[in-house]
């Protein structure tokens, strides 16, 4: 495959556009849909469409491989590409949430817990975790960088932490801010001890306990945890899984006066995957400066994004209301360094003297670490190649779901990362098929888990950043199995 | 010197007692102030010295250089050791506390930050903080742990932090406190951030905003800022800088019923240095029990005792009332790796549930390389170098600060780590000769930031674990003038 790149770029053609296959494969898709291809159909030749489509041979290529794990191509040896037979109509899209509308304390808490220690069970498949294949992360050369930075300056790495982090991180996350339009200075960050400290630090010293935090609903629970723990109450605004928060609900929320603060995540949103336009951000920040009320904005996903650029930070339109974004490596290189960082703003001196009196510092060589490996260049190539494979690895589990689940069941459309937020008939309580697929050797993640109050009680959500395999092929089969089991019983 | 210790274990001799140096110096020392050695006198040689004792030529060399570092003897070339001339008469001992009887909230937490700023500037002489010289630190040996842990398992180190910690860890912990007649499992143990974590933590699932947690005075100030931080109240103790906290003072105050929780450092206090002995923490343990309130005991120095023996947990003595014992390696080993751990007893399960709301975990790397290294069997070797090395090291400078400083200046003795409790004449503001020495490139802590009330305004602590050089003597010398000066301008 490097041959042909490197002939065109010997001949003097400009690249193609940044994520041309995405463009291909949609209109192919849409050529499918309609039936304009139809099954049994044997498509042109890789070379053949990169005539016809003015692109790289690589681009046809990748632009096939996503349109094989839609499941609606297969290649045949020897014969190439031919349309699939259509294995069912396609999921409808997820339903907009429409959560309690009054702030509660969070009563799923100890759910949350048991879930959590459910999943840590490495015997399982980890459909309900969070976290990408090792496979996917470069693990052996964070290794071997780890080892490189402390050996080089063996007593800085151990005795040197100090809370604000170090220079060398920050110096890369600031230089990282440009692309998301609000760039930060080097005295701008706060490194932290994964974003979950990041989201923690922001709401210590954005509320006093009994105060109320609005958030997207579904929400992830790790936030909904540090809410319970610092005793404040959840406000879920109802969300799109394709546009984000409901602007009105959210703007009559903030009218109420109770809203202290509101934690987002409108790029890249765990569980439901969407990123929120620009003009969806514009008006969110324009009703937040509106209100005067600050957000923590949770980029955790954000570089995992399968569009052509970055998408802008809602920092990037704010005005007058502070924007404390955060984030982390946990999703992107190593959960295991705990490495997260916040952009406080007006609360910098606070949170630093929070932060001083809970853990101090970040450990010193995980930070060095991670700063040499987006130093040294590595860390954009690794991006662009892992959010290919997992928009891959997502629209491959999504068709293994639309063929194996209840009819009724509907999907996400995920933005970035590798989540799936999946709705089954309204009959099957996840809760009820979490233990039984537990028992049979796979994890999910029960809807209840990210609502304060237990909603989504039909929902689930699943991680489709293993590498496909046999193993994780049955265990979608085995979710589905007694997904069709739950609901024959109650139906 | 290795050749007479190998001739010895040749001849089938025991070895000596352990900490027999500390023996013969003590009674050497006596000697020396009674003017049965006068000053000049030429002390017998190693050889006849170690033949009279009955030990090792070692523990002799052992012995002089402790004598050496308090300034009672000096070698001179080719002729031996010689008596000092007196250079003034010992310091008084530290006197006991006497603070403020009635719970507060943390009045100096700002000065704290203003402080922590200010010593964190690197080219000061660090006579401010509390880390041993790197020089006394495996530095480059634990960088190589660290490297050579996560190359055998680079899946493992990058993606796999669970809230408890590794196992590996824990299990090492766990082993280590069979020495304080306090054993616990495996299970029992919690890793954290440091020990800054632990206590912030602990204090979490003990108490409730608005509470009142009674602690020895003067008291380390990273307590003061969590209790601080978490909208507490603090009870200073009155505490004697050789015996520890005065148990009738602690007993009427949780007879009074206001104190939620306790938090002491019996073994090697922060500042004071002191270790409770054993008849005393019984007493102190049995107190807590009548009164059922809950300790959390912060072990953070008490791998530093200069004793024979690791002196025993307040957990040894205490039967119905919790005692959460908590600890790091922030002080003996690694202060960047930021390990941490804690024994939560009853409040495991919220505690852990606290901290995987805040950090989810502690970074995987940092805690296998200190595991590994403890695993090996080099921590107890490189403690007992350590350990030697500081006593020294606190001798000489309480030496020369009988040497250099006001005559009625008073000093504490300590029993491990390697802090030194200072208090000045009373007209001596610390405040002001804290920002007299910064201006001429010394730091110190200045005796306010160790209480919640500003007391302890002529009294500053020293670190006396950077390894003694005409730089150290120089900045110590600095502190004395302008301590002399700031006095003559009051008097």
């Amino acid at each position: 495959m490097t041959a042909p790149r490197a002939a065109l770029r010997e001949s003097g053609k400009p690249p193609d556009e940044p994520f041309a296959y995405q463009r291909i494969a949609d209109e192919l898709a849409a050529c499918i849909g309609n039936g304009t291809l139809a099954p049994g159909y044997r498509l042109p030749s890789i070379r053949r469409t990169a005539a016809h489509w003015k692109v790289s041979v690589p681009t046809v290529i990748q632009a096939y491989r996503l349109l094989e794990a839609r499941r609606l191509i297969e290649p045949r040896p020897r014969s190439g590409y031919f349309v699939l037979a259509h294995t069912g109509r396609p999921l409808a899209a997820a339903s907009p949430s429409r959560p309690n509308a009054l702030p509660t304390s969070v009563a799923t808490a100890d759910l949350i817990v048991r879930f959590l220690g459910a999943i840590a069970d490495p015997k399982l498949v980890p459909l309900g975790t969070a976290l990408p294949d090792a496979a996917l992360l470069p693990t052996a050369r964070l290794a071997r960088t780890l080892g490189a930075v402390v050996r080089r300056d063996p007593v800085r790495s151990v005795m040197i932490a100090i809370p604000a982090g170090t220079i060398e991180l920050r110096v890369e996350i600031a230089r990282r801010s440009l692309a998301t339009r609000a760039a930060v200075s080097t005295d701008d960050v706060v490194i932290t001890t994964g974003c979950a400290e990041a989201i923690a630090l922001g709401l210590r010293v954005l509320t006093e306990p009994g105060d109320t935090v609005a958030l997207e609903s579904p929400a992830f629970f790790g936030t909904l945890q540090v809410i319970a723990a610092l005793g404040l109450r959840a406000l879920e605004v109802p969300t799109d899984p394709r546009t984000g928060i409901d602007l009105d609900a959210l703007d009559a929320a903030l009218a109420s006066g109770t809203v202290r603060a509101v934690v987002l995540s409108p790029t890249v949103h765990n569980p439901l995957g969407f990123v929120m336009l620009d003009e969806g951000k514009r008006a969110l920040a324009a009703m937040l400066d509106r209100h005067g009320v600050p957000v923590i904005e949770d980029d955790t996903y954000a570089d995992l994004h399968f569009g052509a650029e970055r998408p802008a930070s809602l920092r990037a339109f704010a005005r007058t209301s502070p924007v404390l974004r955060c984030g982390s490596f946990s999703k992107t290189l190593a959960p295991a360094f705990r490495v997260g960082w916040i952009v406080p703003g007006p609360y910098r001196t606070e949170l630093l003297r929070v932060k001083a009196a809970t853990t101090v510092a970040t450990a010193a060589p995980t930070e060095l670490a991670i700063a040499e490996f987006l130093r040294t260049g590595g860390y954009d190539h690794h991006l662009r190649k892992l959010r290919r494979v997992l928009h891959e690895n997502v629209q491959r589990v999504a068709a293994e779901v639309a063929q194996r689940f209840p009819p009724a069941t509907r999907i996400s459309r995920p933005a970035g990362g590798f989540l799936l937020w999946i709705e089954l008939p309204e009959t099957v309580d996840s809760l009820e098929l979490s233990r039984r697929c537990q028992l049979k050797g796979v994890s999910i993640a029960p809807g209840p888990v990210f609502s304060a109050t237990g909603e989504y009680r039909n929902c689930l959500r699943l991680n489709a950043g293993q590498c496909w395999s046999p193993h994780v092929a049955q265990a979608v089969q085995t979710i589905a199995d007694e997904a069709r089991s739950l609901q024959t019983r109650s139906g």
